[in-house]
């Protein structure tokens, strides 16, 4: 096989936000073969996966799974459970405080279920959109976390301690501002009207505003003068 | 409350085989109230999870759950596809090769879901019983795959973020062979006939003998003298 018609698979976590539709294009614009990977995890922001499908769809990924998994009988999240997701609530100083929307162990859960697929692909290569800046709090978005995640799978797999390969955690969007991923983004090609931020949008997928990733989005948008395609869809 | 009367909560991995009984009952031993932890992960051998429930009701655990999670759809392993489990194949040196019966990052997807169960009960103790000695040659059962899972584990979490506690990961069997833990659960009186170790057994729960873990545990009971009662169940 010539290296100029190989194109090294990929897998790509995506939630259907507008991180990870970012994280997709860019994975992509480096030229890997996008399998794609969500989660129906209790989550009562449902609407995001139906984001997720269309976005995997119109960038003609190779493979789009969901996965199905209860997080929701563990409990203990605004997101998965009957608290109720805080509105207006975004501090000043953004990561301040871990809030009632994280969803326990989450992230390593998504990342383990991700490895265990790129194994099946024979794919080194796992994509996230998390980020450190203009984000939530959230202990698993941090680089020390990915580079111990990083870590663990290259211990964990046969192809990686066999000498096959080295798992590399992507993670492209971890130090830029929500400004700054919208406006790579939009280069890229992405629709943002296909994707769902928000912890507590309406039956029809409308976004509520108030809750921090609707804050977190409107920010960004609002900061380079454009309005979100997605309150207009 | 008195420190007497305060018993810590643990999570124990419970697969409904003989190592998992064992950690079970070791974990009882130290003091822990157990929170048990099982998968239907699309394992042909779903036999293990009727022994897992035997084995937690008659410890009389605070809770067993067990979570769904389709493995089987990445497929790859003997344990969850049409590849047939491999009999009477194990090498003289065990772990020389990683056998067909690998589940891609399975002991990671089951520690991570482990770590969410554990941060919603406020306990900071997990069990497995992976084993580095009388294994089948994964490398999610090594040691130093297992202190990267912990360093990962205490990155991942809010309580250990925000310095409410360390997690600890503890793998009591993990230089023990595979008679020496039998010798361990016999004295904490583990039953050994509600568990199941084979990964083909028959429709009835009866176990193939021929299959690396059928072979391992054989071997066991053979060197202690002793014949294995889930033959006589």
């Amino acid at each position: 096989m010539s290296d100029e018609n190989f194109r090294r698979p990929a897998v790509v976590l995506l939630s259907g936000g507008l991180d990870s539709a970012t994280v997709l294009a860019i994975a992509q614009e480096r030229g890997y073969t996008i399998n794609a990977l969500s989660f129906r995890y209790g989550q009562r922001h449902e609407y995001e996966l139906h984001c997720a499908r269309r976005i995997a769809s119109n960038a003609g990924v190779r493979q789009h799974s969901i996965v199905e998994i209860d997080l929701a009988q563990f409990g203990h999240s605004a997101l998965t459970s009957d608290i109720a997701v805080p509105k207006h609530s975004l501090t000043e100083e953004v990561g301040a405080d871990i809030p009632v929307t994280y969803v326990p162990a989450r992230n390593t859960v998504f990342l383990s279920l991700a490895l265990a697929y790129a194994e099946t692909l024979d794919a080194f290569d796992i994509f996230i959109g998390v980020n450190a800046l203009d984000y939530s709090g959230y202990p698993d978005c941090r680089p020390e976390y990915i580079e111990a995640f990083e870590r663990l799978a290259n211990l964990a797999t046969k192809a990686c301690t066999t000498g096959q390969g080295r798992m590399v955690i992507h993670t492209p969007l971890i130090q830029m501002t929500k400004a700054q991923i919208i406006q790579l983004g939009l280069k890229l090609g992405v629709d943002y009207a296909h994707t769902s931020s928000c912890y507590d949008p309406n039956e029809s997928g409308l976004p509520c505003g108030a809750c921090d990733a609707c804050l977190l989005r409107n920010r960004g948008f609002e900061q380079l003068g454009l309005q979100d395609p997605a309150m207009f869809r």
